[in-house]
């Protein structure tokens, strides 16, 4: 079998990177690993995100996968560079894929989990960028846990949302979804800031990446052929495959537990 | 120093009980250890929730405690037995105090995570009690992030619960409050579940049993003293100083990081 690109997240939200990879690169072969059993990062300390992220990423190197994609942005603001460190094999996250995104932007909101926010590493990046821009962080530490529970669509979620970012009504120009789940609250999400405002997402954008770097290292397969996907969780694999499906937008036939 | 009184949760909702042992205990010296690395506990695997339930009752066993309160619904349904197995020390969950003060309703809520619901452990207890009880268990797994981040008091929670619970509205004489975070949801739920219906949460209950246990071990302490309070958590100690404070209701003054 050709070897596999690997993906991981504390839960589900890395799957819409990886629906975002199939689409681009449908004859690659994906493992994803969900660290449910340690769900979710993003209220943990920079210490235990980085722990946390170092085993996940060891635990699908095993695998013989040729890249591994970061899913988690909370993951990439704190252990990035120890996972590349760590790694022998390229690693790419979904920060750089962000920053690409928010180019066109002199006023934007940085939407992430408070992990992410208090990091500060998207902020300083994107000042280095556009040292002129003006930004808007808001730790949104409910919308994970709203959306997990599938209450995205709910008018519960836009009351938090509401409450998370009214402040920001007439000030941005675009918003940077800076979690891989906060895709789901897209509708909510367009309400509460206003049809103005662009929604940012680093999936597709980080799948770019991968096609990029593939053809780059040679590594990426030419020939059409059916992709083999494996899904791994650190927790309940009937939740996984369940909750999965949601995010993934696809059957997910079998998930093992790490 | 006296031997101390340990207790321990999945994060903060334990810090109700701890109060009510505080306030009906004033003498004795009390340990508590909020595994917030691996919070939380009631969206997890009955074996992940065993394996880190042993793990903490371990932790406080080393600290030389001489009684252990499991504050934790969810850490009870699963993994008491396998706890009292392991250690040398008494042990008192939160389940048989729930069980007591049920017993006057024919017609009861059971409100908890969704591990602590899916156990099935509270309802084939509360059934045996009483086989002729009319039980309605709902899983509530935003409960505790709402409250976690300060949400309890918000029209969003209050949705949030609507739409768990407006299907009991009318059937039920009482609330079991299933999950030591969900005391200070109260006010809401009193509102969704309408004011006839009797609230039960078996914190208080829970101290008494540990009053009687001691005293019947002659290991209380009679004379007055201050006593020490100690905290420990296993993710950021500020975090949960900061936060644990709203749930004990006290001023937390040092937190260690385990």
């Amino acid at each position: 079998m050709d070897r596999p690109i690997g993906l991981f997240d504390s839960g589900f939200g890395g799957l819409t990177v990886m629906k975002e990879v199939a689409r681009l690169l449908p004859n690659e072969n994906l493992i994803y690993f969900g660290d449910t059993a340690n769900l979710p990062y993003g209220n943990k300390s920079p210490e235990t995100v980085v722990k946390l992220a170092l085993e996940s990423a060891s635990f699908l190197e095993k695998k013989q996968i040729k890249l591994l994609i970061v899913a988690c942005h909370t993951a990439c603001s704190h252990a990035l560079k120890a996972i590349e460190t760590k790694l022998r094999i390229p690693v790419i996250g979904v920060i750089e894929p962000g920053l690409q995104l928010v180019k066109p932007f002199q006023k934007i909101a940085l939407l992430g989990t408070s992990s992410t926010i208090e990091s500060g590493v998207y902020q300083s990046l994107i000042l280095k960028q556009n040292p002129g821009v003006e930004l808007y962080p808001v730790a949104c530490p409910l919308f994970v846990p709203l959306i997990e529970e599938g209450f995205h669509n709910e008018k519960a979620a836009e009351l938090v949302a509401a409450k998370y970012l009214q402040h920001l009504s007439g000030k941005i120009e675009g918003a940077l979804l800076a979690c891989t789940h906060y895709a789901l609250m897209r509708p909510i999400l367009q309400k509460v800031l206003g049809e103005k405002v662009v929604l940012v997402e680093p999936a597709e954008e980080c799948a770019l990446h991968v096609q990029k770097r593939l053809h780059a290292n040679n590594q990426a397969i030419l020939e059409q052929k059916k992709p083999v996907y494996t899904f791994f969780s650190s927790d309940d694999p009937k939740k996984f495959q369940k909750f999965g499906e949601i995010f993934l937008e696809k059957k997910i036939e079998n998930v093992e537990r790490k």
